[in-house]
């Protein structure tokens, strides 16, 4: 059994390279951040979850990392004509999905039953488990001065407002996991990181997508009691993010964009840790951290790519 | 001024007629039928507005009757294949009009400004006004032995259950509108009919479309009192209705088929009645009911018959 924390991007296709590597997908569970999942027009929707679902399902918009391929956007267009609010797209097949999980919810399904529900229609073997099933929502105070000329008024937005509507524009000041000290990690979770051979934080952005997940208690204990099989792979590659706010977040915050950052804020969740090669000249330093070091490839431009990368940890962790 | 109270099919596509005689359409303004709205997948659909509304926005699908033309319906076929309720077809732009009500509701608009606010949109200068801004449920109390092999359960069903999901199939006991005693007329909606030259009861099924509006006692009172000045067309063309299920209904309900049950259904609330030419050997005894009567062909097989139908109803009254 192996357990991978995730958010959306880089993590969700890890994921689909791992599932590959075995014939038996049933042992890869994927624990995915809610923290930015979001009500809209009366629809509930887990923007992570779907992500992870729809590479797994092979109907993922691999150009965006987010969607699905070959999507229509009719929708949107009628929504924007009648001057709603349309900064968050949502496909036409996208929309069957927030339908179905929204009527479930409604029937009093809980978001883990949906999620498995729409896995298994989707032929998915392997496990999808939200980190909760109640709500937590990342909230970010951000700077007004730095985005005034957007027009937002109040200094704390959620996560998609930061993330879609705003493109990351707003400097953060710092994040919070609202209800996070109320929710109770999912007890499939909690049983699959303690089944968990290996447990792995994807590459996914530390503060935005692995920190609402271990901002629940239950969650991170059991990661750090376990930490001598946890393995971490750096979102950073040659001292950038990939995609996303991480680099411009970790300046912000007071760090320095580099995978040393990285390293030094998971170094007590994780033993091992899987760096890019344009990120070796960093080893020593980190290692000296106490870290279990691995390098290679971490760009995954294709499945075959997060496939390599997955299989390399599997041999290396399972040598 | 000229109100007319209407549900969906006839009465919708009679209105697009009578706004398109007009030079200043502002002066038309639709009392609609809000009965048959229903919640789905936490959406709020509101199916009468919404065909008066496409029809007076030149985007309804004729043919059915319902609907944008041209539509495609990705979203429902992803609902479906996920096994979600798909017996309530939404079209991916009809979705965007639902995502935007829902929206507005949820901010705390009104039904009649969301309404407003979509027809404004598209570019409607007629007057739509939902009967109400309260929740009224058209429900069916139904026959169960009719329709056990529809598997249902309970014996009394919402309006789109029985309409759409079980195509009017099983047999009607008796109907009512649920919280219609709580529930306000709005100002507009009173306000129209008291200031309207003419008041018309459109073609539509007087039980499952009229009746929900009549349900609000102020209504109800109001066009009583300003009789003389109301006009009803029979839904009703050679002793059929042209769809629907009002011939069944009529047979159900302990009634005849016929012009005259519509007649003697509509006399305490209409002093002119419109027939169809097909049912003129039934002239003498709707005469005798006390209508003033006018007989034309009724049928409304595209924009132009139901222009003509207006504009002969126009010239009759105002001659």
């Amino acid at each position: 059994m192996i357990s991978v924390l995730t958010g959306g991007g880089g993590g969700a296709k890890f994921i689909q390279g791992l599932v590959a590597c075995f014939k038996d997908p049933e042992s890869v569970a994927a624990i995915v951040n809610t923290g930015d999942d979001l009500d809209l027009h009366g629809l509930r929707i887990s923007p992570d979850i779907d992500s992870v679902t729809y590479y797994l399902a092979d109907k993922i918009n691999f150009k965006t990392g987010w969607g699905i391929a070959d999507e229509t956007f009719f929708a949107m267009g009628a929504l924007e004509a009648l001057g709603g609010e349309s900064w968050f797209s949502l496909g036409d097949k996208d929309l069957g999905t927030h339908l179905y999980r929204t009527q479930r919810l409604l029937q009093g399904a809980t978001l883990s039953q949906v999620t498995n529900e729409i896995a298994h229609r989707l032929g998915i073997t392997a496990k999808i488990l939200p980190m909760t099933d109640n709500a937590v929502s990342t909230m970010l105070k951000v700077d007004l001065d730095s985005f005034e000329h957007i027009g937002l008024t109040g200094s704390e937005i959620g996560f998609q407002h930061y993330f879609v509507k705003y493109r990351c524009m707003p400097k953060v000041l710092s994040i919070r996991f609202l209800n996070a000290d109320t929710a109770q990690a999912s007890e499939a979770v909690l049983r699959s990181i303690e089944e968990s051979e290996l447990i792995i934080l994807g590459p996914s952005n530390p503060f935005l997508s692995l920190d609402p997940i271990l901002s629940i208690a239950a969650i991170k204990d059991l990661i750090q009691e376990n930490k001598h099989k946890v393995l971490a792979i750096s979102p950073i590659v040659g001292g950038k993010a990939l995609k996303g706010p991480l680099s411009k977040l970790l300046l912000e915050l007071g760090k320095k964009s580099d995978v040393l950052s990285v390293a030094e804020y998971l170094k007590d969740l994780a033993s091992y840790l899987v760096i890019d090669e344009a990120d070796v000249s960093h080893s020593d330093l980190i290692a000296s951290m106490g870290y279990d070091l691995l390098v290679t490839n971490t760009v995954m431009k294709n499945k075959d790519d997060a496939m390599q990368l997955a299989q390399f940890i599997l041999d290396r962790v399972f040598k």
